[in-house]
């Protein structure tokens, strides 16, 4: 092949690939001369060609751009918007590969523009998304520059600083000395069981349990061991004695406030109890607490790292479902783990961006936090509600629900014959998501249940899709 | 001790550490009494303490704040910029810890606000900072909201097209469906070695290497065998092919443009050469090509992807060096370990913070990034000139340095007899950095070298900072 063709072709690829859209210019002829290394004329020759075959066309005094008619017939089918498409295929779901199944549950919520129900993200429609921006931009109007180094970890220090104000305020005083950000409740999770468990170890979680946790142990090649866990106590303690009595646990991972997907709040004893049984083994706890301000209850309720003497629990949150989850801002308090936590968050990704660490200090400090938070609170304690009604009308005899204490998701169990990896790829050909219980654990403890999302706001179309989903699951009974 | 002390003992507390600042509010009675479950008496009572105590007033009408003597009593003592503070103990470099040798010296840049020729990242404010974050900004205000489910691995959409696009119009058409967006190339390189090599595995590097490549061995608890490479040349071929005779080697870690520290331009054929040899024994090659657009030749150099057939390079890069490092958009070529890759992303951090992600695409699409990099390079050429001038002129006979062809540091051999770690904590003292060599090898062959960064704009003061180094160098040899 000549030296023409070939870039002739290589550009070829690129339009049907969609590198160049309709109606882009590309490169000059000169450009495309020094940046492929080669001569003037044989960029002429294969301009000519794409030319010729109709890709591109040449514009006088401004160059050669892509044909709309080259790339709508090269360009790969752009996907419909929901309903014409047929679902993907679920992931069959006998050996359960976790993450596999999360990732795959959600694409097919983007890829469908189905009703959420699915969703482990709160709608971002509540979020003060544009306040939030306008702070970014106003950093941006102060700084001429921003020199990374300054944001290095621990993170920002007035990040830091309002983290630790709001945890103070909320009584639980903590020092921004141990504070180090992240990117997300997910890093911090990941980065705390890195500092205290190696590959091989076995950490216990939850049962049903959030499924970032079986994650961060799955990547991190460790190992899980599920504890019965109490849809209104939490974790169920004397099971966990006698599992540490068994074998040596390297960590415990739980979420005592708003777990998802049970919802249950811990009571304070039994949160103490938890403490002082892994203190007493010196086993850290990893706390999960991000929707610690999401509570439906009077206040902020403890966190493990309120009962902690010994620098053993590991407290982990974020904004991203309280503020914005787009930011990617959250943090670990990791106790006597702090300077591995925050050098490991250095090997891992150096950094978190600094505008977005800038901009949420920006709107703690001068903004309506409390004010937001407020109204969010309200509106999923009143869309729980509503879920709760209509699940108990729509849905066959035989179905149990969460109480939700907090969070916006509620955990339904149906009817045993009920499969809920059927029921996901039904819906999912209606339009609907929901979250199959297999999410949630490793064992098969949960085929029969599904988690739903209630933070969008709730309408005809929503409410007919809730019907939609009870009447297949009766189909399915 | 009574609850209102308890109280009062915590706010103090909270005020010495710098939680509550001079001139903040405090919350409310009300509010203070909701949040920490005691009674409205309570929490007078312990205002009125932290009265009498002058840690916060009340003002009239407007609540309680904390008074500014209070916060400056009790306050930790700020950080004296530079000269006056005494310089923090540079780590023992006997045993080599690479990842704490490298954090303590880019604290003591921050600390220090030292001439930063130890610095590794570039300088700021050459980037065009306020032009990216205008974009940010027109992308909160057409975008009432922002779903995080949009930007799940592999990342943005359109980011992604523009990723490519570039690459074709530098002559290297890669497909779109490959790309995984990542926090910065350190993500991007993480993943890449967990997702071809496992704990206890060795993986072959440069000597001396980026430290980020130790960084990420050392993570993962795997071992590091250094080869031997050429300033000019790269990675000695013959070394690694007998090195591969001898042992198992899961990955091979280079970077061949602009290594860092070398600076070096890996010619052609021995790329090529490389990549040869990888394959042929079914190696993983993952290239860290984060030097890619900064180039001092005619074109961007070709890369290991260009010849790679086999899907066995996985290619890294960012715009930490090239556009604006506080953003942290990296992202990964990873050949036939894409799918691997993605999940690990979506596992170690979810996703990117999207308005980065999306402001950058922007960026690419309407702006002059061709224009701002011709400019970039021009100044690193004409930095690196000077800097290699004046080093030449101000240290003592038997020093060498690089000839760096891309990038912006120089690599530089001082007479064998002169400690770099004890040049390092005397540059220090005078508020000067360098980049000690050990930071380069887990093994002692560089303990008289330096790396200096030349991004920073050419002053008096850089020109009397690089004088002094040259006479701390004499006094040392």
């Amino acid at each position: 092949m000549k030296l023409y063709e070939k870039l002739a072709d290589e550009m070829t690829e690129a339009v049907r690939r969609g590198v160049f859209a309709a109606g882009e210019r590309i490169l000059s002829v000169r450009q495309a001369s020094q940046q492929h290394g080669v001569s003037i004329k044989t960029v002429l020759h294969a301009y000519a060609l794409l030319e010729s075959r109709g890709i591109v066309e040449s514009r006088p005094q401004s160059g050669y751009f892509v044909r709309d008619a080259a790339a709508r017939a090269l360009a790969p089918a752009a996907p419909q918007p929901g309903r014409s498409r047929a679902p993907q295929a679920a992931p069959v779901a006998a050996e359960v590969d976790v993450s596999r199944l999360v990732l795959s549950t959600l694409r097919s919520i983007r890829a469908h523009d189905a009703v959420p129900f699915g969703s482990p993200y709160p709608d971002p429609s509540l979020f003060p998304w544009r306040r939030i921006n306008q702070y970014a931009n106003a950093i941006a109007r102060r700084q001429a520059s921003w020199n990374l180094i300054d944001d290095l970890p621990p993170g920002n220090p007035e990040l830091i600083r309002q983290i630790a104000r709001r945890y103070a305020e909320n009584g639980m005083p903590v020092d921004p000395g141990e504070i180090v950000i992240t990117l997300g409740a997910t890093e911090a999770i990941n980065l705390s069981l890195q500092a205290v468990a190696k590959p091989g170890d076995t950490v216990a979680v939850e049962s049903p349990t959030y499924y970032a946790m079986l994650h961060a142990i799955e990547r991190l090649g460790m190992r899980a061991i599920e504890v019965a866990t109490h849809p209104q106590d939490g974790i169920d303690i004397e099971a966990l004695a006698q599992v540490i009595a068994r074998q040596k646990i390297a960590a415990c991972m739980v979420m005592p406030n708003f777990q998802n997907p049970l919802g249950f709040q811990m009571p304070d004893a039994r949160k103490r109890q938890l403490v002082g049984l892994l203190a007493a083994h010196e086993i850290p706890a990893i706390e999960n607490d991000v929707y610690q301000e999401l509570y439906f209850g009077e206040a902020r309720p403890s966190t493990l790292k309120t009962y902690d003497t010994k620098g053993l629990v590991l407290h982990c949150a974020s904004f991203s479902k309280s503020l914005t989850a787009s930011y990617r801002i959250g943090w670990a308090l990791p106790g006597r783990y702090r300077a591995q936590v925050e050098k490991l968050k250095f090997l891992n990704t150096l950094t978190t961006p600094s505008v977005p660490q800038v901009a949420v200090a920006d709107y703690l400090r001068q903004d309506g936090y409390d004010r937001h938070l407020r109204h969010v609170r309200k509106v999923y304690r009143q869309q729980a509600s509503i879920m709760t009604a209509l699940v108990q009308r729509f849905f066959p005899v035989g179905t149990r629900m969460s109480t939700p204490q907090g969070g916006y998701v509620l955990w339904v169990e149906l009817p045993d014959s009920v499969d809920s990896m059927r029921l996901y790829q039904a819906a999912l050909a209606r339009s609907i998501t929901v979250g199959p219980g297999m999410m949630f654990s490793t064992r098969n403890d949960f085929r029969h249940f599904i988690r739903l999302n209630y933070s969008y706001p709730w309408t005809a179309q929503t409410e007919a899709a809730l019907k939609t989903l009870g009447e297949l699951v009766k189909q399915m009974t």
